[in-house]
């Protein structure tokens, strides 16, 4: 009997759990959901006879330990903080470790240690790190099989809203952690331009977009998503010349959430200090420069002339011209931000999300150039059956199925960038409706 | 016998040095003057019999407390960031502390120890901090004594190239800490100007100058340095509707300045690694979006279109146009940035600096408001007696002379904007040249 321990019973554990519990009686699984409220995790198991819930305080030690030292296989679904220490303890007590977060430094330095153990430790194995890597990669080594050279790679992802939810200005919602949403973007961006390293800092960040359209969903704006460059080396694409990685927000967003950059309204370093009862407006005024007569409006429009007309009904829409007092007037400004778009922005029950994901890549073959566009499009069902909770959650449960079932056989510090990840998980999410439509365009040098 | 220990003999140190040794001998003192370099000590005690120069690794904490332990009162002319560990020497030896450098967080958690034990430990004792916080003060107590309100206070002080040395466009040369120079600003800068917080991003502040004139000396560009709000308390105007202490450069360098800083090369958050032989136009470019034909210059023009027509001339001067291989191609952006200015911002021998320092006060009292300009001027004589050393180095001197005189009360951790340290410190400075003009002018509400 195997047994797979699941932290985190969230959200983005939904279609994880549900994937794993299918197959639970014939495999002869058993699947343990820990989350802090017991309640949460016996949610999600909805009385399978092969799970159990249960409630865990994740900072002790013994707790974790007693249920890792039951489990074969771990997957974190816990906040990206919480890998290394999880890892850790899965090193120690020799036992598998899943997530579909970003492969951390401190994980890399286990990497030895994980591999004389004989323990794969995946990570990566979700939408974006994940579905992306794997869809890239099938790409990449059907065209170099093919003897074809790949002078051009930009990939976008967004999780977003589904057209028939966008019923505001901004045309978004949180889907996901609203923190992050809010921080994106910061610090430096960096990719390559035909063989010209490029570098945009975040002030510039959301005016160096692209406009990035898919056939049946419409038009975004991509803006480079942090280190692109570390990915020429993960995608065996070393000496590509053009290499970029990017986020997708729908068409304008970028354009007025720019405003909120300009203003320096989502820095996180620092911590202000209103007076009780500051107004939306007041807080917004503290960020541009004093006039002894122009209204707020005219002195945000004297400041940021750029704005284009859409934008300020935007600001407007969010209640940021109003003299109502701002939900909280102490912390950094970037976290009174995240409070007022949290109440803007809330998904209503009906309300569905949408994954977008698109790969551009210029191939190099024969006397022509091709142009390959690759694109995914998920809508998800409700705000529990989330695109963004399906496309996070299967791969990863697939790739534990695939490992527990034998099939894979890589050990050590892995992210699904080899044939027999992505085969497999490719193939399997096709049945759920995450495929990939692909355009090839020839196009003369 | 009294003992001073001064630690750093660097450029800042020449005044210092000078002034505690010319009444030495009449006050029974010794003078221990240690560097890193035996040598450089040596100059500065020009065969003065009583003073000795010795060599020390500062890092070495055996040799450090040897030298502590021979002397009554440490002055720390070392980077700010070996303060914490000297003054915690001096705490644990029972000495007095003395500095010009910003007092620290980690300073202010040994203030009850330090009261304790009856020491003084005195920051912020130089020109800016120091000499601005001395002559702010005689103002501020001298209109409160005469009953009057201070309804404004603004204060800028800028180091700086004396008139006749501005001999290239930017009027500028490194005449302290060329790494300080370069990150300059960054972070937000905090003021408050009619009772409204203002808040500025690193990425506006040199766009948000105002202009200061000096009557001999002429127009300069004001920026906001840091945060200002704290001073309201430091300075007794707790209520104060406006408040900035900035930073004063020529006039128009801010604007080319800020070219820098839209275009990212002023980040030292991440590190850049360009092939070996990267060009100045090359290091430059990648800071600029692509584009298939345009050159860099068309490129930056077309990316910052507010440029005015004398900051393309300082960019040309700087060499960032031209082929030649940058001195260093490896580091943070800012790294670079520096060595690259450093080779151009060299003082000559023969090169004079300049401080400048403006305080405007508003002040109500009676029927009318009064505007209070009180300017300083000070030019250096050269490359070694430079204007800067001196005014950091003189009120630095001066109070450990009355300190061992036993004319400052004061105990525990303090900055020096109490009457016993400015009024005499103040007087005495004049009979070095330093002394402020003050101008009245009577301004109806």
């Amino acid at each position: 009997m195997q047994t797979i321990l699941i932290l985190g019973a969230g959200k983005s554990s939904t279609y994880l759990i549900e994937y794993l519990l299918e197959s639970a009686g014939v495999k002869s699984r058993k699947i343990i959901v820990a989350d802090i409220l017991k309640r949460t995790a016996a949610e999600k198991i909805k009385g399978s006879s092969f799970a159990s819930a249960v409630s865990i305080n994740i900072t002790n030690q013994e707790e974790r330990n007693a249920l890792i030292q039951k489990s074969d296989l771990v997957v974190s679904m816990l906040p990206a903080s919480m890998h290394p220490i999880i890892a850790k303890d899965c090193l120690t007590l020799g036992k598998h470790f899943f997530t579909a977060s970003y492969e951390s430094d401190e994980l890399r330095k286990l990497a030895n240690d994980i591999k004389a153990k004989n323990l794969l430790f995946l990570n990566e194995c979700g939408l974006d790190p994940g579905i992306d890597h794997m869809s890239a990669m099938k790409i990449i080594d059907h065209q170099k099989a093919k003897g074809n050279e790949i002078i051009s790679f930009k990939s976008f992802c967004g999780g977003i809203l589904s057209p028939e939810s966008e019923d505001n200005p901004w045309k978004y919602k949180f889907t996901w952690n609203p923190r992050n949403v809010v921080l994106a973007g910061q610090g430096v961006s960096r990719y390559i331009q035909n063989a010209q390293l490029k570098f945009i800092p975040y002030h510039k960040l959301f005016e160096r977009t692209e406009k990035i359209n898919f056939e049946d969903v419409g038009d975004f704006d991509g803006y480079a998503n942090r280190d692109s460059l570390r990915y020429r080396e993960i995608y065996g694409l070393e000496k590509i010349p053009t290499m970029l990685r990017g986020t997708l927000r729908r068409a304008g967003f970028c354009q007025a959430w720019n405003v909120f950059v300009q203003l320096g309204m989502t820095d996180d370093t620092f911590q202000v200090d209103f007076p009780n009862g500051v107004s939306y407006r007041g807080f917004l005024n503290s960020f541009l420069p004093y006039h002894p007569t122009k209204t707020v409006e005219e002195k945000l429009q004297a400041y940021l002339p750029n704005m284009d007309l859409d934008t300020m009904p935007k600001i407007e829409w969010l209640g940021l011209f109003s003299d109502n007092p701002v939900p909280i007037s102490k912390g950094s400004p970037a976290t009174i931000l995240q409070k007022i778009l949290e109440e803007k922005w809330q998904l209503s029950p009906d309300d569905k999300d949408m994954i977008v994901l698109q790969h551009q890549f210029e191939v190099k073959g024969g006397k022509v150039n091709t142009k390959i566009v690759s694109s995914l499009v998920c809508k998800g069902q409700n705000e529990e059956y989330t695109a963004m909770a399906k496309t996070v959650g299967l791969p990863l449960a697939m790739a534990v199925d695939l490992f527990l079932d034998g099939k894979i056989k890589s050990r050590g510090l892995q992210i699904p960038v080899q044939k027999e990840f992505y085969d497999p998980i490719l193939k399997a999410l096709e049945g759920y409706g995450i495929f990939f439509q692909e355009n090839q365009i020839p196009k003369n040098e």
